[in-house]
């Protein structure tokens, strides 16, 4: 372990130099080796490093926002994502990069590069991201999901586990203020807005009564359900693509949670996608259709194969066993709908927003996107209890 | 601190001299101190200590539960229920023995001595206890839950509180395999009833796949939602009585989770109390009612004055925030049946039963007072999703 410094590209070569393993993977001498910068993220540096034989991603914790220097912000982030590569690197292979190494000292996790890959997000606004994909992001939800439910494991491991990821306190604040309180709080200096165009419609949202009230609904299922181990921040910037290959990366948000929360807010990077671009929304309601079949048969599989070491269902019989099932997708249908109508609002109109907006064909019709993303927003807010089965999502969008 | 020893009355008089704050509250010279051992429940030893000035009540967890030596059990229970005790003593007030003293390394607590006390169960059976003791205990577990629920205070206070309790394994593992699981497993050594005047209706118990299903949620319910934290044993023996003063004492099962949890144990052993004993069921139908007019009262009190430093609920305007309490009350009635019906079949069938039926008048109507709590049980359990206020739960009855 070492002692925390930010590392340039010059001293993360170095600091790898002392590594064996990992220098044996990018090969040569380390004068071959070439490090690149390619952080995009709001939070941390990014660094690939190349070598003769291989490459490798490392990445860092900045002691504040990488985005914004005056945002004090605790180095502890990348150890919550290292811990959660390690609780689901067994349920979910190599739907994630693998973890070559962890320096808790430095706060740096080196691990798979997937310079191959594209991040999801670019893809979908450049326009080549290949059909399909969602259902692999349904499948890792499943997987992930079952895996750190109270069916697989008895509650004694879960608690431990729970333990652990509940000190992602600076990241949960952040969930918990930017997710779901900012957006509707008249006046909050975070939040911006296309103005004049949206002044009125997040006028209505700021002071819309019925509408907080399903909100205050989702805050408290966020913090008050350990249904499983949650991504925390599945957009589609946390996804990378190539081909059929789909990597899910940055787990630094990781707490337990509803599933939903991580399904829905999926769905909602969607839907934004389909309605910023011209003839989109069609495709997008393709993958949100492939996300839930993907998830709900990843999830059932895993049930029905569950060997039963878990406390939860250990009296359930095959018959009730598949009603027990169509009772838990309602549930989680209910909570997607919900989460993903805060998502749809926080990413139009609040601190960290969705870059599709911006890849609009002209700022009308960026406008119209935008305006429409906080009406579905509200309405899968306010609906979410209604909201069961994957027909009436897509009615609702 | 000190190692661990279990102590008999002389070593805990020698152990208390060495005290002065305690032993002045005795007052006199330890010689004039006298230890009676009053031990009554399944798991510590007890001592009341009394000395010329006052007197002191020592609780001493042993390695094993007191009435199984055959059955290990971990010290640190008692360090649960001090932790218990420091967390709700400024909610709660006088509704719970002060703590006194706590040596965590003799796993000893010293609190208040509430002698002049019965212990409800006790007065229950007795015929002696004060009408209207119910109401109390509803504004205890009001109070205890608003305290500790995402509306009083941020989430970090919550998850670290929540940390804490969690720890709390071999107690939960109690809850757990005792309460929701065993009763409803053929053929599991620590059941029993009532043979053979209840052989068929165990055997259905034991079969009945759409009750399992049911005790499937409550499984799921009890550890996957943390709402606020529970006393987690709260039953007619853990609550003492003297006139207007009720004291719920015992915390040592505290852990996270749905209040209706307690609210339902401590319904089911007013039901049991009401079967068992004769004209005594429309006394428990009124204490059910109080307690239920007393949870409510204190939790919507503490509502409405919350000066609103948690997440939950930070955006809520006065009038949603009435329609935000009845779905409240109206979920934790939900849960409060199902769990008063698993409280009902596992005293009656399961390792720990209810002193109460064996104060039936004659075996006939013992056989017939089990047989209906089985019954009302099941039908709790089943029904509970459709059990929304307290005139449905007497109805059910
Ligand atoms: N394993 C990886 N291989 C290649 N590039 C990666 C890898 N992980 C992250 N990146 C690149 O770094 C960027 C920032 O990473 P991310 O984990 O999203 O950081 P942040 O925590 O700051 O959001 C990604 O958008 C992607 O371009
Ligand atoms: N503070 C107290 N003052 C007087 N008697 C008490 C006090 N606490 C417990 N007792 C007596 O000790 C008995 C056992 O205590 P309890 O906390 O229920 O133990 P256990 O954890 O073994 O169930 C009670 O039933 C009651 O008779």
């Amino acid at each position: 372990m070492s002692t925390y410094r930010p590392l340039d590209a010059t001293a993360l070569t170095a600091h790898l130099a002392t590594l064996p393993a990992l220098s044996a993977r990018l090969g040569g001498s380390p004068e071959s080796w070439t490090a690149r910068e390619v952080s995009d993220g709001n939070l941390n540096t990014v660094f690939i490093v190349s070598g003769p034989a291989g490459s490798l991603c490392c990445k860092q914790s900045l002691p504040y926002v990488r985005v914004d220097p005056g945002w004090a912000m605790p180095l502890e982030r990348t150890l919550f994502e290292a811990r959660w590569m390690q609780t689901l690197g067994a349920a979910v292979g190599h739907q994630i990069p693998a973890l070559l190494h962890l320096d808790e000292g430095l706060f740096l996790i080196v691990m798979e590069d997937l310079s191959t890959h594209k991040v999801l997000r670019t893809a979908l606004i450049e326009g080549d991201a290949p059909a399909g994909f969602s259902a692999r992001i349904g499948e890792f939800v499943g997987h992930a999901g079952f895996a750190t439910s109270w069916r697989a494991r008895p509650f004694e491991d879960l608690f431990a586990l729970r333990e652990v990821f509940a000190r992602n306190l600076s990241l949960t604040r952040i969930t918990v203020d930017l997710v779901m309180t900012d957006p509707y709080r008249q006046g909050c200096a975070r939040n911006r807005w296309l103005s004049p165009a949206l002044d009125s419609d997040v006028a209505e949202i700021q002071s819309d009564s019925v509408l907080h009230a399903g909100v205050t609904r989702l805050q408290e299922r966020f913090l008050g359900t350990t249904q499983a181990l949650l991504h925390g921040d599945l957009h589609t910037g946390s996804v990378m693509v190539h081909n059929e290959d789909v990597r899910v990366i940055d787990g630094e948000f990781a707490i337990f949670g509803p599933l939903g929360f991580d399904l829905g807010m999926f769905i909602a990077n969607l839907v934004m996608n389909g309605y910023a671009l011209p003839d989109r929304e069609s495709w997008m309601q393709d993958e949100i259709s492939l996300l839930w079949s993907g998830f709900c048969n990843a999830y059932r599989q895993s049930w029905d194969g569950n060997t039963g070491c878990g406390d939860v269902g250990s009296l359930a019989t095959p018959e009730e066993t598949t009603h027990d099932q169509d009772r838990f997708f309602r549930e989680v249908m209910r909570d997607c709908a919900g989460f993903a109508g805060l998502e749809l609002i926080r990413r139009t109109m609040g601190f960290a927003q969705a870059a599709d907006f911006a890849a609009a064909p002209d700022t009308a019709w960026e406008a119209e996107a935008r305006r429409r993303a906080l009406h579905t927003g509200r309405r899968l807010i306010v609906k979410s209890a209604l909201i069961e089965d994957i027909e009436a999502l897509l009615d609702a969008l």
